[in-house]
């Protein structure tokens, strides 16, 4: 089996053909992560930083190149795809600052108390130690932030962990390049040869989560594909920590007082759900407001909006069943039609509005993710039943309300959605995840397979580490890690 | 179906016939704990830090009748009874005192910083919220400290969510006791109703961790329990966290060195070996020691040991079936022979070795653990052999290195140990783990199913709490729990 890219623009094949990854060439990446693991888990802060900094740099020294094949390969567009380079490169450059906080991966020591048990104890020294190697599985939707140089990656690095990364069909060349340019950094920086690398081809992307060498795994991307290797990473005779991150209907409620806004509102809804053609894990797919003039608004917003393009033929082709479902809703009414016309895989904007008492009677079609530029905007006419529509809703990413504090409505809303969501937003969109050191990006169930773990922030590290308590051992006999 | 005490001492049942939990009360406990589940999430540290200072202290008024019960379900006697009462409150009373510390439970912000993406960023303020009822199951070996009023219980209050035990069969009148007592304590602190429950029955047990109202489980026991339990877990519509403390083969390594401390070294061993009739999860069941003369030191330190009993049958027999396996591993030869004559459920010394090569070949088997006091001592002639023992075991609680910090061996030993262990002792004995602040009591699958987190010390409530972001929230509209 093989991959060659394919641009979405034309639908054409484009470029070298790329072999999957052979068992031999497997086996031998797989065994220098492992020879790496120790070597990388015992260096030192500063050392891991200049590593962290080293790709950075070199990713950014070579945007020129990576861009534009970024853009032919996903359809993103240059702009996009330039500001998704930086924060990719911002988030290897927050890792390293982090690392220099001693709270950050901390060692706690309970000293040794002499009185009698239970208050008596010898003395207790928590450190926090790599898992060992980690797999990464790219997503297609940011072929940089969460892919072969995204957020798992870098954490995974940060956290002293070698990274088997699997390359996204969707950008094969855009994979190999990133990597290269990794693996350069991460030899100059004299970090151990092992501690990276880049396998392509479905065979040895569920043989990595099945692996005994790899010790946890990160997942970007659709609910299928992610329940299908976090089971994998159950069945096997030693199960490994799986985080995936598996998209979802992210629910925007708007209030009586926030609906006043009208145009305003309208355009920036319209803004978020077709921002890259609409395929963002934190897509605003569910738009719930009061009944009125609002929805024109919206419509007339959407009027004329150029569509993008979808990524691969697989999000096209899904995107299309879903949004048949979608309308197949007893009670939905079309509002924007779909227009596939024109080259390529055209990801058209389209609008399906929705009674309330139709949209609680059909709960689950509701929340099914319609991947790409489709919203579904349900109306209501007393604010219950907004209420009584979150309390139905399952767990998501993000979720939103725009409102006024003195709205009682509005607490109410915010009070329910925290029930449900990793993240909740007062008057923004869903779209856009900051990279900050307390960011959570990682919600309930369906959303993500580990709600208590983010896939962006500071705080992604601590999914690729466990605490080793060491009692009474003298200073000399310490790991490196808990030196610092 | 029903429940009845056993004494195994006699091996003679008594006591009142306690009826498994009916269908229709199940229901409402569950919904009563779902109910409590919001309010107990929103009550202040103070609140929560009141109510658990009241259930140890009813707890300790209780102990004339407690303790005597638990003698009497368990014959685990009264000395180390009453130290493990003192041990279970001393843990309710850490974790009120952890509560008034902010870095516990933390919220963490993000200031807005208005400058361009990536760097500029919305509000972002990190909260850690309760899941919502968790499920506990109790074990058998520590009627107190892990069972109704045990770890799991404490942390999961501490956090904020309420909990429904499911009581052990071995002791269903002390269960029944205790969870009096911590529902009395609660209500006079103003808890809400539903915050804790009991449960009895094997019916009411798979039922808990399958209900859509339980959000979480904890459960201290056998491989063969917990594996069932989890595996309901994962089998949800929507999965659970599963933490399961499934117990362990401890290795205890000696080295040259500590084996000149010969008869102090072996008096100590078999004083761990058979602490609570060597029914701990920490049991040093795997001795790895030089050859020589400490094997008869151990022989002459064991001999004369009076039996302790078994919790209950169904220790017994396995221990009797495991203790098999374990004689007829190739090569080895029984050292104390199991003495099963006398009154009730006999809890022999037993005692078997092994050249290290014969337990190399036989690794699986000599990772079986034979719950109970019976010790597996491996003999070797090279401090090689001794590391490729190390290198070949599986995940464990406890490890430990009995050394000097200046022999070689020593501290490869503490580095291939640190890979496979929760917590790494050196010049100790792995029974006992004391309750601090930073403990760990967890180690690699298969001694638990979640490696990353503890079911012992300040850090266990961190299993029953999940992070939510608030991006731009108003301060009138966040949580309680944010405002502290």
């Amino acid at each position: 089996m093989s991959t060659q890219s394919l641009d979405p623009r034309t639908g054409e094949l484009f470029g070298p053909v790329i072999a999957d990854t052979d068992r031999a060439t497997f086996e031998a990446l797989l065994d220098a992560a492992t020879a790496a693991a120790p070597v990388w888990a015992a260096t030192s802060r500063t050392h891991r930083a200049t590593a962290l900094r080293a790709i950075a740099d070199r990713l950014d020294a070579a945007a020129d190149t990576l861009v534009p094949l970024a853009d032919q390969e996903s359809g993103l567009g240059l702009p996009r795809l330039t500001g998704e380079l930086a924060r990719s490169t911002f988030q290897f450059r927050m890792f390293a600052e982090l690392l220099a906080d001693p709270a950050y991966l901390p060692t706690r020591l309970d000293a040794a108390d002499d009185r009698p048990v239970p208050v008596g104890h010898p003395q207790l020294l928590r450190v926090l130690v790599p898992l060992g190697p980690v797999a990464v599985y790219g997503a297609s939707n940011f072929p940089f932030a969460f892919s072969v140089a995204g957020g798992d990656t870098a954490s995974a690095l940060t956290a002293g962990c070698p990274v088997v990364v699997k390359a996204h069909p969707a950008h094969p060349q855009l994979s190999a390049a990133v990597a290269a340019v990794i693996a350069a950094a991460l030899a100059t920086a004299e970090a151990p040869p092992g501690v990276f690398a880049l396998v392509n081809g479905m065979d040895a992307g569920t043989a990595l989560v099945s692996d005994p060498r790899i010790r946890a795994a990160s997942f970007t991307g659709s609910f299928g594909g992610g329940r299908a290797l976090a089971a994998l990473a159950a069945a096997r005779p030693e199960p490994i920590p799986f985080y995936g991150e598996l998209g979802s209907v992210n629910p925007v409620f708007v209030t009586p007082g926030a609906a006043e806004r009208g145009d305003a509102l309208a355009a920036e809804y319209v803004d978020s759900l077709t921002l890259g053609a609409g395929q963002f894990c934190t897509n605003p797919s569910l738009l719930v407001i009061p009944r009125g003039p609002l929805l024109g608004a919206i419509k007339a917003a959407a009027a004329g909006r150029q569509p993008g393009v979808f990524l691969h033929p697989g999000v096209a082709s899904l995107f299309d069943e879903r949004l048949n479902g979608m309308t197949a809703i007893p009670g939905a009414t079309v509002e924007v039609a779909a227009d596939f016309a024109g080259a390529g895989l055209r990801a058209p904007v389209a609008m399906v509005s929705l009674d309330v008492v139709a949209a609680l009677d059909a709960i689950d079609a509701v929340q099914v993710e319609c991947f790409g530029p489709a919203g579904l905007i349900v109306e209501y006419d007393d604010e219950s039943q907004a209420l009584e529509l979150a309390d139905r809703l399952d767990g998501c990413l993000v979720a939103v309300v725009h409102g006024s504090p003195s709205e009682p409505i509005a607490a109410a809303l915010v009070e329910r959605v925290t029930r449900i969501a990793g993240r909740v937003a007062w008057n923004a969109w869903p779209t856009g995840v900051a990279v900050t050191p307390a960011q959570h990006h990682g919600g309930p169930f369906p959303s993500t397979t580990n709600a208590q773990h983010t896939s962006v922030g500071g705080e992604a590290i601590y999914r690729f580490v466990r605490p080793v308590v060491f009692q009474s051992l003298p200073d000399s006999l310490l790991p490196p890690v808990a030196r610092v």
